[in-house]
């Protein structure tokens, strides 16, 4: 168990008004625990409670390792586990983390009427933003391994691929590069870039395509996230104009990044940009998210994000214009906010590249 | 919209006592609309009551295709979309699907005081369990591409491949059959094949190694699932008589599929062969599950379901014996109820194979 950490997620709970709390993030379990699975539609849960006592509510089918101080409550698919959770909690007030699944929280409920949850997220999300040295120096391995992935496939832009396939390109980097596990990318060519979550598709590559790498891996638990755009053989007047204006406004967001700034400040800094060129209508999205043991995760970098950015937080700033019908460009990089300003953690090139 | 099956899921509902349903499972969307996305930590969520109303919560961020009567209500990230929500809904007993997140469930329940909150995953979940013929067409086509693709990755046996690659090459195979998605592979050498959900790593194979091939993929939206053990250049006495023990309880449970037989019977009639041989202690799960659009779906194929199979039902049939430390066999066919019996959806062999 981790400690200090548990203590610190059980002081900023106490001040939200709850004395327990169950989680089941598995990133907020390996948070919390050193150690985490995926348990698919089984249930993996943490509670915690003021008088100390820490029981973890898992499956005998997965492994985990044991730990002074958690006790660990197995069980088999066939157990009542919900009732031997309701049996564990106290009456009042619950925070239960966002990631519970009606599956597990309306038969809570039911069995305990004595109870309110609430969502206790906040107290584990507000920790878990402050990156402590360890985690940064993760952080910027993790980076790092993007940084040669993102040159790695640029490489193969040209190549008769499909979007599937160029993201399988990037698995494979990353994968050799020490990811923890292959993930889905988002490789889009052409009219397909100017859809913010176009999934990649069996779509080929066509001359004049922007094409956008928003590539993404957990590499030693932590994650990577950045976006890299560039043209195939052709880049129109339109193409370079928009580029241009999208990596001033990702350099704008990065450059107001610093301790006491509101997060949406972030926003607008890079959202003015856009704005001023006249292509306000075409960033549909937030400027940026949280990013660490989840690839997204709090805080929140948009228009109506009043919080504060203290040193440790780790987000991107990811601004883009989408063109319907005809292109977009993205240009993201993670950034974490230091004691007088920002460390950005990409340092793979912004200018314009046009791939012969 | 499937009308039809909207209509079959709110009838079931009404018998439950519900008149309205918030519906988020991405599957259980798919199958009511025949679209659907995966919003990762956005909401998507269908609501529909007895007066016909069908209101779609949807980022604005990702395309959904209009249809008849449905009226769909977009958000964005800033918008108060739980509160538009809360104005949806009616007073009183409301169900919601297991998968939704407590993230959205809280401030809905705290918003509406006057709902009382019920899992209305069964009206879903009960309906889908009925896969009419178009359905059974997909799951066998699914499972052929699974079939196909294990003889093509047993051929790399011997290679030096870890887990992992040796999971990537199921993953190219599954693609270039037609697979809508890779997803990561239970390939499991040696030891690890006695840890029933080990997941893959960068093991390598081993003379002797017992290896597990638990593989599946969605293809048309419907998927595949299976399992063959194969043994690599040797296999010992023991090993060759747990095999022969595993095969004969996948074939005796197979065999008690047909309609107006209780679940549990099914894994009674695998259990009881493992059992009777001396090595029901190490078959430590349930022998199946109900698989369709979700690779895990009810029904539930355990020692306690004591719910009745009937025509269209398609499950696995995956009894295992795990001897820790030493090694595991499983062997996993998906079967379709029919009106008198049973059709198996696998057709690759289940003897015994060593690789040379």
């Amino acid at each position: 168990m981790k400690t200090s950490r548990i203590e610190r997620v059980m002081e900023k709970l106490n001040t939200m008004g709850m004395g327990q709390l169950i989680v089941s993030d598995p990133d907020s379990l390996y948070y919390l625990l050193g150690h985490s699975y995926d348990p698919g539609e089984r249930l993996l849960a943490l509670y915690l409670n003021d008088d100390g006592k820490a029981v973890l509510f898992h499956n005998h089918m997965f492994h985990f390792p044991e730990q002074e101080g958690l006790n660990i409550a197995y069980y088999d698919d066939i157990d009542d586990y919900m009732g031997v959770v309701a049996e564990n909690v106290k009456p009042g007030a619950i925070g239960v983390d966002k990631f519970l699944r009606a599956k597990f929280l309306v038969p809570l409920m039911e069995r305990r009427s004595d109870i309110q949850v609430k969502l206790g997220s906040p107290a584990v999300d507000w920790a878990r933003k402050y990156k402590d040295a360890e985690e940064l120096e993760l952080m910027r391995a993790s980076s790092l391994v993007n940084d040669k992935t993102v040159g790695g496939a640029i490489g193969h832009v040209g190549e008769d691929l499909t979007e599937q396939e160029m993201g399988d390109v990037v698995c494979d980097l990353h994968m050799s590069l020490g990811a923890d596990a292959r993930m889905e990318q988002l490789v889009c060519y052409g009219v397909n870039s100017a859809e913010p979550h176009h999934a990649s598709d069996r779509t080929k590559i066509q001359p004049g395509d922007a094409v956008i790498f928003d590539i993404y891996a957990p590499v030693g638990h932590y994650f990577c996230d950045m976006t890299r755009t560039v043209f195939y053989k052709d880049v129109t007047e339109e193409q370079r104009k928009v580029y241009e204006i999208v990596k001033a406004a990702n350099a704008a967001g990065k450059a107001a990044v610093r301790p006491g700034v509101p997060l949406k400040e972030i926003d607008r800094a890079a959202r003015q940009v856009i704005e001023e060129a006249g292509y306000g209508q075409y960033f549909t999205h937030r400027t940026g998210h949280g990013c660490g043991l989840a690839l997204h995760e709090p805080p929140d970098v948009s228009s109506v994000s009043e919080e504060i950015v203290e040193p440790g937080m780790t987000f991107s700033v990811e601004p883009g214009i989408y063109i319907p019908g005809k292109f977009g460009v993205r240009v993201e990089d993670l950034v974490a906010c230091t004691e007088d300003g920002v460390e950005v953690l990409n340092y793979y090139p912004r200018d314009l590249v046009v791939v012969e």
